[in-house]
C-alpha cells in the first residue's frame, strides 16, 4: 500500500528518477515494515512555475530540485512516520545528493475498506492482505 | 462528488480514455447512488517509468495498461465501496477489455464542509446538495 | 501547510497561472491565518478531454476555464473553510475574471504527524512549527 504520489520539476534524467523511486521503496519497506512488492509510486513532473514551494518562514532555501512526496496510507504510528521521514531524506541525500531542504513529505490516512489492488476485490477485507 | 483522479500510462487514444471515464461515471451513479451529473474526473497520463505499480507479493502481473483510480469522497459504507470496486473492474474489463489485474483503486474520505462545487459556497452545508 | 494541488486545462499563460497562485496564497493567509511563506502549490495542466467536471445537476455551466483546487490540511473549522472558499472564488473572479462557476474546491484533513517540510523532521511535532 502506501500509494506515493511524487511531484518534481522537470530536468532529472530517467535514471535519477528511477533511483529516487528505488530508494523511496526501500525506505518504505524498512520504516513501515511493508511486505516486498508493496510498491505503488506515481511521478508527475512539472514546469518550474507550476510548483511554488516555500518554507512557512523556517529560513531554508528551496531549489528546482524540490520533491514533494504525498502518501495515502492505512494507519501508521507516529514513530513509523517519523522514521520514514528521516530515513527517506537521509537516504536520498546520501545516495544521490538531493538537498535535505528540497524534500517535503505529507501523509493522508485511510482505512482497510479503502483499497482494491486488483480484480475489484478489497484485499484488506477479504484476507488476501493484512 | 466523489472527485476521481485517474493515473495511467500514455498510449491510449482519446476515445478509449473517454470510454474509461464514461464507464467510471456510470458505475459511480450505480454503486454510490449518486445523482446525475455527479461527475468530477481528472486524468493524468505518465511515462512508463513514472508509474511503478507492483502487487505486494500477491502474484499478479501488471502491464502498461495499469490504471490507478484515487477517489476523494464523503462517507460511503463498506458495502458501497466493495460494490464500486467490483462493478468498476468488471465493467472496464467486459466493455473495453482492460485486464482486471491492471486496475487499482483507493479512497480517501472527507466531510460535508470539505466541498465547494462553485461560487465559493459549501453546497452540502447550505442545502443546495445533500 | 495546506498543500494545494491545482488542476486546470491547458491554455493559460504562465503569467495568468502565476496570478492564480499568488491570489490563492494571499487568500490562504487571510482565511486560515497562516504564517507568511506557508505556500505549497502544485499545478497540473490537462488536455480538455482529461477533465470531466460537471455539476451534480445544479444547473450551472462549466467551461474550459475550470480549475479544481484540492487541499490537504490540518484541522480547520467550518467557518475557516467557508471563508476560504468564498474569498478564493471572489478574488479570482474580481481580479482576473475567472467565472465563479468554474472554480471547484475540495479538502482532505490530516494531522500534526503527517507533515515533514524538510530535513526529514516533523516540524509540527518537534516545535519548529505550531
Amino acid at each position: 500500500m502506501p500509494l506515493v504520489k511524487i511531484d518534481m520539476i522537470k530536468g532529472r534524467s530517467n535514471e535519477e528518477i528511477k533511483e529516487i523511486l528505488d530508494i523511496s521503496y526501500e525506505v518504505m519497506l524498512e520504516a513501515f515494515e511493508a511486505p516486498k512488492g508493496d510498491r505503488y509510486q506515481i511521478v508527475t513532473q512539472h514546469e518550474p512555475y507550476e510548483m511554488q514551494i516555500q518554507d512557512t518562514g523556517l529560513g531554508i532555501e528551496r531549489t528546482d530540485e524540490i520533491i514533494v512526496f504525498s502518501l495515502t496510507t492505512r494507519y501508521r504510528t507516529e514513530e513509523q512516520k517519523k522514521l520514514f521521514y528521516k530515513k527517506l531524506v537521509t537516504r536520498l541525500h546520501e545516495s544521490i545528493g538531493i538537498r535535505v531542504e528540497d524534500i517535503m513529505i505529507n501523509l493522508v490516512t485511510n482505512s482497510d475498506a479503502d483499497w482494491s489492488f486488483f480484480s475489484g476485490n478489497a484485499q484488506f477485507l477479504n484476507g488476501e492482505l493484512k
